[in-house]
Order: structure tokens, then sequence, then C-alpha cells
């Protein structure tokens, strides 16, 4: 392999995204609305994303000695994950855009974008029982959604109960259990589990912590990236606030701040979304950013990152593969230093 | 075997009930948030119901010949497909109650109780794949989830377009997928598939037909059942027009009476839930039963189990087991006789 890294990631990128919609494509069927039901099943899936937990998931195969063709199989099926969990989590959150389009949900209704998900859920354990893996793939992706519902649990009780002050800590495990594992843990794992190989163990203290920065730095550019709006960045700017999402940013905001101007945000934050206006969003915005909210989120996401980063060059550095291993050594980089 | 087929189910459905919770019960955790969320995955399965479907399949085995543990193994998985399934469509329908007690998302929010419905769904598939079955029983389940969410689609597709004049033919296409398969078909084939010999092809025909009769029925009961009430089956009274659900009653009664008539009742259907009122309700259930399409849908029921409960007391009567068969075709014959 002589390709740049650069190269090598844009043609997985294709290479992916296809194997993604192979068992989709089906779209006939007597029933025009079971023809359309197959149509929106791949809705999410066909949108352009950055595929980086699928593009990972090849490159740790490669770099452990599998084939490019055996890393696709893993890998589109956690691309897979991703497309129903997000239909289910824009529900959740009542989003507004997904990957630059309207949420599923304001596109069909809510009834019928959950059962979506519920559909898109049973065709991606379909593809992985034909897939022929290891019985610890299975394992490991059992495992992985376990821990991301867990992590979304965390987070939308703080929501069910009002909670919109939660402390680092408190964040951090909710992260580790929504983000990092679907996000770096799995697919670095899944590289040596298709191969019937033991993962190395560093991919679990170091991938939970590099996904953690990785959301922290979501967070950070949700409320940095105005100038891109929604055609760069995919969601809304500043989604985060009028969605009242708990971040790093808010609880570092809380933490910091006095208590009358604490009471003043968390009666902002806590109305109802939709009487949450242009006032609100800018107050908060501004306060935040005074709090120095934004850069102590991004110092966290550094700090995370320069202490996992060097651990996952070391055991990717002495993976049989080295271009497939530099590939997701530069994929890992790139999670916690994108503009977008 | 010397028991009364009504001894045997008493028994049974003790002995599925324990199954069904035995992977549910290990409920701390040092997070109470999450030890929450695990007493929320056990919530619908340990909420009393009759667990026909489980039972069924539990029968279906014993009368192919394999023992009641065997039995348990696919029967409490279907059990818990059930209960994730409830938890995603009370959300879907926006139902009031579930089993006597308050549907779960109106217990914790929609975003919490959808969340939890996901991690059921996890649940299940980790039950499959730690129970050892033959891979035609992963098979069988992957195909009964994926027609269950296509009848769902249909249904939930009417709701999203103001359609409730369905044909009887759409309706029965929508309760087939929907119902059938999960409700009967799937229970008896499970009985041979969990022994690795091939199911009876008359299991899908005649429990097509069959699952249908118990679902138009479920429907006959819910606009007759007002002197049970809640306590007694378990629904609210009238519900079905309540959620304006189209039911083969519905069906009959669009295609029977004059347009002025349709008219009026698509308005007084077609309005928001939370704007239909005890005028609307009343009204209806007059019209309706005016127009005979309750009687009508109860012989609809009727003629669909006469044709396919000989055609089942046939092939059950022909497996080893005798006196599971005798239960299962008892068993069969509640789900149409039901008064509950």
């Amino acid at each position: 392999m002589t390709d740049s890294p650069e190269a090598r990631l844009n043609f997985l990128h294709e290479t992916l995204q296809a194997k993604v919609l192979q068992g989709l494509t089906q779209q006939s069927h007597p029933n025009p609305e079971l023809a359309r039901y197959r149509r929106l099943l791949a809705e999410y899936p066909q949108r352009p994303g950055k595929l980086v937990r699928g593009m990972l998931t090849v490159l740790s195969t490669q770099a452990h000695g599998g084939s490019l063709e055996l890393g696709l199989k893993p890998a589109s099926i956690l691309e897979l994950f991703q497309s129903w969990v997000l239909i289910h989590d824009d529900i959740e959150d009542d989003s507004l855009l997904r990957r630059g389009q309207p949420a599923l949900h304001r596109m069909v209704g809510m009834p019928v974008a959950l059962n979506v998900g519920d559909g898109l859920h049973v065709h991606m354990w379909r593809q992985l029982f034909s897939a022929g893996l290891p019985a610890a793939v299975t394992e490991e992706f059992l495992h992985m959604i376990e821990r991301t519902a867990e992590g979304q649990h965390l987070d939308l009780a703080w929501v069910e109960n009002g909670r919109i002050d939660v402390s680092e800590e408190e964040y951090l495990e909710m992260v580790r259990l929504k983000t990092a594992w679907y996000t770096v843990v799995t697919p670095l794992r899944l590289g040596a589990l298709v191969l019937g190989e033991a993962p190395a163990a560093e991919f679990i203290p170091a991938g939970l912590d590099l996904g953690a920065a990785f959301q922290i730095r979501d967070d950070v550019l949700n409320l940095t990236s105005a100038d891109s709006g929604a055609a760069g960045y995919g969601k809304e700017f500043a989604g985060d606030l009028t969605e009242a999402k708990r971040t790093l940013i808010l609880a570092h905001f809380f933490a910091s701040v006095t208590e009358s101007t604490a009471a003043e945000a968390r009666e902002r934050l806590l109305k109802p979304a939709v009487e949450r206006d242009k006032a609100d969003l800018d107050w908060l915005l501004r306060e935040i950013t005074a709090a120095g909210s934004i850069g102590y989120a991004q110092s966290v996401a550094e700090e995370l990152a320069s202490r996992s980063l060097p651990l996952l060059r070391d055991v990717l550095g002495s993976l049989p593969e080295q271009a497939a291993a530099a590939a997701a050594v530069s994929l890992l980089e790139s999670l916690v230093n994108r503009d977008r």
C-alpha cells in the first residue's frame, strides 16, 4: 500500500457507503406503502455522513492483518447501528436536522419514524447474522449497544427530571457510555475480534478517553460553528442550547458562575424548547463564553486526547499492517482536531 | 401427562413468567439512575399478561417432542419481543394504559420510554444468542420482526396520511403482518425449529387466518367490554375509538353507511385524539352498532377461525406428544373465543 492516508480514507469512505446500502436497495414491493417503508429504511444510511466509526473499524481490521472485504462487514453493521440510533435519538431530542436535512420524524411524523428505526435495528441484526463472523463480534455489538443505551438513559433521565446542572464527573460517565464505546472502543476492538484475536487491553481505557474527547469537541463545534452554518456542520448552530443538551460546557458553566446567573440559566434552559427564543440563546451563549466554559471544554478534550492518542499510536504501531495503522491513527487524530 | 389442559396452562404460565424475568432481575448498579434503568427494562415484562404467544411456543415445542426447558427458551424470547414492541406501540399510539397500568411513556416520558424499548430489544437478542438454539430459530425471529414492523408501518402510515376508511382487504393485509405472524405463525413454527425440524406448511396460512381472527376478536372486545372495564380487559373501553384505530369494524362501517354518515365519522375520527370527546365516542359507537359492523367483524373472526382451526387441529393431532398438542389446540381456540 503506497496510498497516502487521505487517499486511502477517501476510497474507503466510498466503498463503505456502498456496502452499507447493499442490503437496503431492494425497494420494490407489490404494496406501494411497503415499498415506501423500504425506502425509508435507507433514508438515514444514504445521507452523506462521515462514517468515521465504520472507517475506523475497517482500518483496525486491516491493521490487524485482515482484508478490506472482512473489515467492511462489521463496519457496515456499525454504521447501520448508528443510523437507527440517530432516528431514535432525533425523536427523543426532537431534533430539527440530521446530516443537513430534516430529521426523519419531521418528515414522516414520530410514529412512522420510530417504527422505521426499529425496522433498521432488525435489519442490522440480520446483516450481522448473515455475515458469518466470530461469536465474539456478536458479543461486542451486544455489549456496545447496551452501554450506548445506558448512556442515553442517563442523558434522557436528566431531561426527564429537569436536571441541567450536572457535574463534570456525571457528564463524563454519561458520554463514555453513550458515545465513546461505539465511536472508538468498539471500532478498534472489532478489528481484532473479526480475526478471532483478543483486542489490545488499551483499546478500552484509551478509547473511552478519546471517544469522550470526540464528543466534547463536537459540543464545542456546536457553539463555535456559526460561520459554517447548517450546510457545513450538518446540524443547526447552537442547536445544543435550543435542545438544552447537557454538555461539559454547561457542567463547567454551572460550576463557575454565581448562583443568580446559574438560576437564570436554569430558567432559560429548562423552559420548553419551543419557548426558548433568540434572546435566551443569545444570553446563554454570551454568559457561557464569558465564563470561559467553551475554552475549558476544549482544554479537557485536548487533555483527554493527549493522554489517549499516544497509547493508541503505540498499540496500532505494533500491529502487522502499518499503512492501515497509520491511516487509523490519522483518523483518530482527526476526531479531536476537526473543525466541522 | 395426565394434567388437564387448564392445569397445564396455569403451571406453564407461572413457569414462563419466571423465565421471562430471569435475565432482568439483576437490578443493582453503582449509579442509582442505571439501577432504575434496569428496573424499567423489567417494567412491562413483569406486568401480569396472558403470555399466550409464549405458552403456545412451549406447547408446540412439547407437542413436537421437545422438553419444557427447551420450549421455554424461544417462548421467553418471544415474550421479550412482545414487551419492547408494546413500549414502542404505546408511544406510537399514545396509549393510556397497558395491562391495566399506565403506559410506560406516561410514567417516565416518551424519550426515556423509547430508549427503554431499545434496551429491551437488545436484551432480547442477547437472550437469543446465549440460548444455543439452531440458526433457523434466529432466522424465524428476524423474519417475524420484519413482518411485524411492516404491518405496523401500514397501520401507522394510515394515521400519518389521515386515512381512516381503509378497505377490508387492506385491513386484513395489515393485521396478518402486524399481529398474526408473532401471535400464531411463529409460535407454532418455533416448536419444530427448536428441534431442528421443518415446521408443517399449514402453520403459515392457517396461522395467518387464526392470528387475524384473534386481532378482530380483540377489536370486538374493545367495543363490547364496557362491563368488565379496565380492571378486566386491561385497556380502556372503546380506547380503539379514542385512538381512532383502524379495525375491521371501521372498514365494514365505512363500506356500509351513507356518504354523509361516513363524512361525519371521518371528521370525528380524524380530529386530534385530545379533541375527541365523549359525544364523539357515543355517536361513533351508536352508528357503528347501527351499521352492524361489530357483528360483522365477529362473523369474519368466526369464519377465519372455522377454516383455520380444523387445519391446525389436524396438524397438531399428528404430532408425537398428544397431551401438549391438545393443550395447544385448547389455547388456540381460546384466542378466538375469549371474553376478555
